[in-house]
C-alpha cells in the first residue's frame, strides 16, 4: 500500500474538492501539492506497508519515503495553525497473512520490528505520525468482519489483484486473499481517513472503499465516513536494477547486487557500484533509451547529491567509468550511512523501537475505539 | 447454533475417546450422557445463539433450552468436584449481520438485550455459565481474519448452507455469508473449546472447525486447539405447530397462532390453545401419522405437567376436547408463567441485565485476550 507510483494521466489529477462527504464532486485523485487544508472536515491520512521484507532498499527510499516525509511535513506545518490533522502510519502484519508463502513466526516478528526501524531511520517522525503495527488495534479486525457483511462477494471475486494471484493456484486460495479489500477498506475507514497514498495498482481498492462507504450509508441510511482519495505523487525518481537499468530496483530481485539496502556497509555500496552493469560507450552521459544503465547512475547520483544531471554529464564526459563509480558511491554513501547508523542504533535499543509501537497503537486505538463505538451504534450491536 | 436435532443415526453418538488433540480418535459426536470428565483437559463447551427474533416460543423452551440446562448442570456438577469445566453461551450479533434482511439498530439492540432476557429467565443461569454478546469481544472478529488466512475459499464457496442461501439472490450475497463458518470456528476455537451443542444441519460447520484447526496445526507447526465434538442429543419433544401438527412450531411462521410465546399471558395461551387445530375423530388418544394435532398436543401436555402421555390418554379418551385443551392450558401455564414474570422482572430491571451481559463479556475478554495473544505468538504476530 505504501507504493507512490507514477500517475501520468494528468486528468485523474485534479483539485481535491470538497471535504463533505458522498458527494461525487470528491475526487478520487489529488496530488500532494493539491490536499486542500482548508476545510471543516481535518484531513486524515492513512497508509500502510507490509513486513514482508526486512529492510528497505535505495528504491524505496528515494521513491515512496520521499513522498511520505512531504506529506508528513506538510500535516506539521498545518497543524502549526490549526492542529488536528493525522497522520497515520500501520505496518500492516494481517494483510501480509495473506501471502501465499506463509513467513515463519520469527520473519514475521523480525520484520515488523525491522520495518518500523527502517522508516524511523529514515525520517518517520513519531511525533508527528501514530506508528503502529495493525494487529495492536483490534478493531481493523472487527470492522472488518462489519463491512464483510456489506460487501458483495461477487463484486470481491472479480477484482483485479485476487483473479491475478488465484490463477496460479486456485484450490490454495485462502478467504483471505479474496477478503483482502475488506481489510483494506477498514484500515482506511475505521480512522475515517480523507487521504491515501497508494500506487496505482491500489486505484480499484480505493474505489472499493469508496462503494463499502456507499454501501454503509445505504444499509445504515446515515452518513459516517469521507469518501477517501488518493495522494498520487510524479515518480521521477524511478530508481532502477543496478544489473539492469531497464527494470525497477525491487526487493524480490534475487541478485543482491541488483538493489543497495539502507542497512548495505560503505564497502559494500562501494563494491555494488563497482559491479553495476554500464556499457562500452566511451564517456558519461544520460540518454534512457540508448544508455540505460549509466543513465540510472546518474539519477541515483543526481539525487543523492543534489547536483542537476546535467552538470554531472558536463563534469563527467570525458571522464572514465570507474572515476564516475567513485562519486556515485561517494554520493549514496553520504545518504545511506546517516540512515544505516540510526538503523544499528534502533537495533541496538529495540527498546525505544517497542515504546515508539506501544505509544503508537495506543493512539490508534483511542480514535478507533471511539469510532467503533459510534459505528456499532449506528447498526446497533450492544455494547 | 442452538438448535439441538435428533440424531437418528446411532453410529454417529458414540462414547467420547480422548480428549488429546489431533487424533482421529475424537469423535466428531457424542451425546451429552456420553461426554467424558476424566480427562486431563477441562471440558469447555461453547454454543452461540443469533438476536434474530426477540421471545423464544415453547418449542424452543422445550427443546433446546432442556438440553442446554442439563448441559449446564451437568458443568455444575462436575465443576464441584474438579473446577475448571466451562459454559460459554455467547449471543451472536455478528453472525446475525450476515442475515439477508438487515435488522434496524433499534431491532438488533432490543433483540440482544431480549434474547439474554429470555435465557436467563429461561434458567441459564450466570453463576454458571459465562453469557455475554459476541460483538463484546473483539478476538471473535481479530481470530476470524487469523483464519481468513488459512480457509479455503474453494472449501467455503462449495458449503452447503452458502449454496443453498446464495441460490436465490447470488448478486446480493456478502461476503459475510460466504465467511460465516469461519467466524463460527474463531467462536468455538477462541475458547479451545472441547464440545459444542449444535444440530444436525451444523454438522459440515463443525467439520469446517476441525479442518481450520488441522491446518492451522499444519501451518504453523504447533499444536494448539483441541478437535470440538457435537453435542448431539435426542429431542424426543418435538413440538409441533398449534395450527398444523405436521410441521415444527417455528417463530418465522406469520400465523401468531400456531405458537406459544414465552411472553404470551395466560388469556393468550388459553386462547391459542382452544383454537389449536384439532380433528373430527371423538376422543383423546396418540396417533402421530393420523392424528398430529391431537398427538402434539399430548406431547405438550406430557413434557409440561409430567405425567404420561399413556396415562393422559387413559383420563381423556373418552372427554372432549374442550376438557383436554383446558388441561393443555394449565399445563403450559405452569410452565411459562413464572418464565414470563421472571421476563417481566428482568424487563424491569434492565441495568441486572446489562450487568450481566458486561460481566459475561469481562470473564470471556479475560480467556480470549489471553488466548489470542498465546495464538499470535504462535503465528509471530508482534504484540
Amino acid at each position: 500500500m505504501i507504493r507512490l507510483k507514477n500517475f501520468n494521466n494528468i486528468n485523474n489529477i485534479r483539485s481535491f474538492c470538497t471535504q463533505s462527504i458522498n458527494k461525487p464532486l470528491v475526487n478520487l485523485k489529488t496530488s500532494i501539492e493539491e490536499i486542500n487544508f482548508d476545510e471543516k472536515r481535518k484531513v486524515t491520512v492513512f497508509s500502510g506497508m507490509q513486513p514482508t521484507s526486512a529492510a528497505l532498499h535505495l528504491g524505496n527510499y528515494l521513491g515512496a519515503m520521499d513522498n511520505w516525509l512531504k506529506i508528513q511535513d506538510l500535516i506539521a506545518k498545518h497543524n502549526e495553525v490549526s492542529p488536528g490533522h493525522k497522520l497515520i502510519f500501520s505496518i500492516v502484519d494481517l494483510h501480509s497473512l495473506t501471502a501465499t508463502k506463509t513467513l515463519s513466526p520469527k520473519e514475521l516478528h523480525s520484520n515488523t520490528l525491522s520495518v518500523a526501524i527502517n522508516y524511523l531511520a529514515s525520517g518517520i517522525d513519531p511525533q508527528k505520525v501514530i506508528l503502529f503495527n495493525q494487529s495492536m488495534v483490534a478493531a481493523h479486525s472487527e470492522l472488518t468482519w462489519i463491512f464483510n457483511c456489506i460487501a458483495s462477494f461477487s463484486k470481491l471475486s472479480t477484482m483485479v489483484q485476487f483473479k491475478e494471484k488465484s490463477k496460479s493456484n486456485s484450490q490454495s486460495i485462502s478467504n483471505g486473499l479474496l477478503s483482502y479489500p475488506v481489510l483494506m477498506a477498514a484500515d482506511i475507514l475505521l480512522y475515517r481517513a480523507t487521504h491515501v497514498p497508494v500506487g496505482d495498482d491500489q486505484t480499484q481498492h480505493i474505489e472499493f472503499t469508496r462503494e463499502i462507504v456507499n454501501s454503509f450509508h445505504h444499509t445504515y441510511k446515515k452518513k459516517y465516513f469521507p469518501l477517501p482519495t488518493i495522494i498520487s505523487s510524479e515518480t521521477s525518481k524511478r530508481i532502477m536494477s543496478l544489473q539492469d537499468g531497464r527494470v525497477k530496483m525491487s526487493k524480490s530481485d534475487p541478485s543482491d547486487l541488483s538493489r543497495i539496502s539502507l542497512t548495505d556497509t560503505d564497502e559494500m555500496i562501494q563494491m555494488k557500484i563497482k559491479k553495476s552493469k554500464t556499457d562500452s560507450i566511451i564517456g558519461i552521459s544520460y540518454d534512457i533509451q540508448n544508455r540505460p544503465d549509466i543513465s540510472n547512475l546518474l539519477s541515483i547520483a543526481s539525487v543523492t547529491s543534489g547536483v542537476s544531471i546535467a552538470d554531472l554529464e558536463k563534469e563527467f564526459k570525458d571522464k572514465q567509468n570507474s572515476h564516475f563509480k567513485d562519486f556515485v558511491s561517494q554520493s549514496i554513501i553520504s545518504k545511506v550511512k546517516p540512515i544505516r547508523e540510526k538503523i544499528n542504533y534502533y537495533q541496538a535499543n529495540e527498546k525505544i523501537v517497542r515504546d515508539i509501537l506501544l505509544e503508537g497503537s495506543d493512539k490508534a486505538n483511542q480514535i478507533a475505539i471511539n469510532n467503533l463505538k459510534q459505528i456499532k451504534d449506528i447498526i446497533g450491536l450492544y455494547h
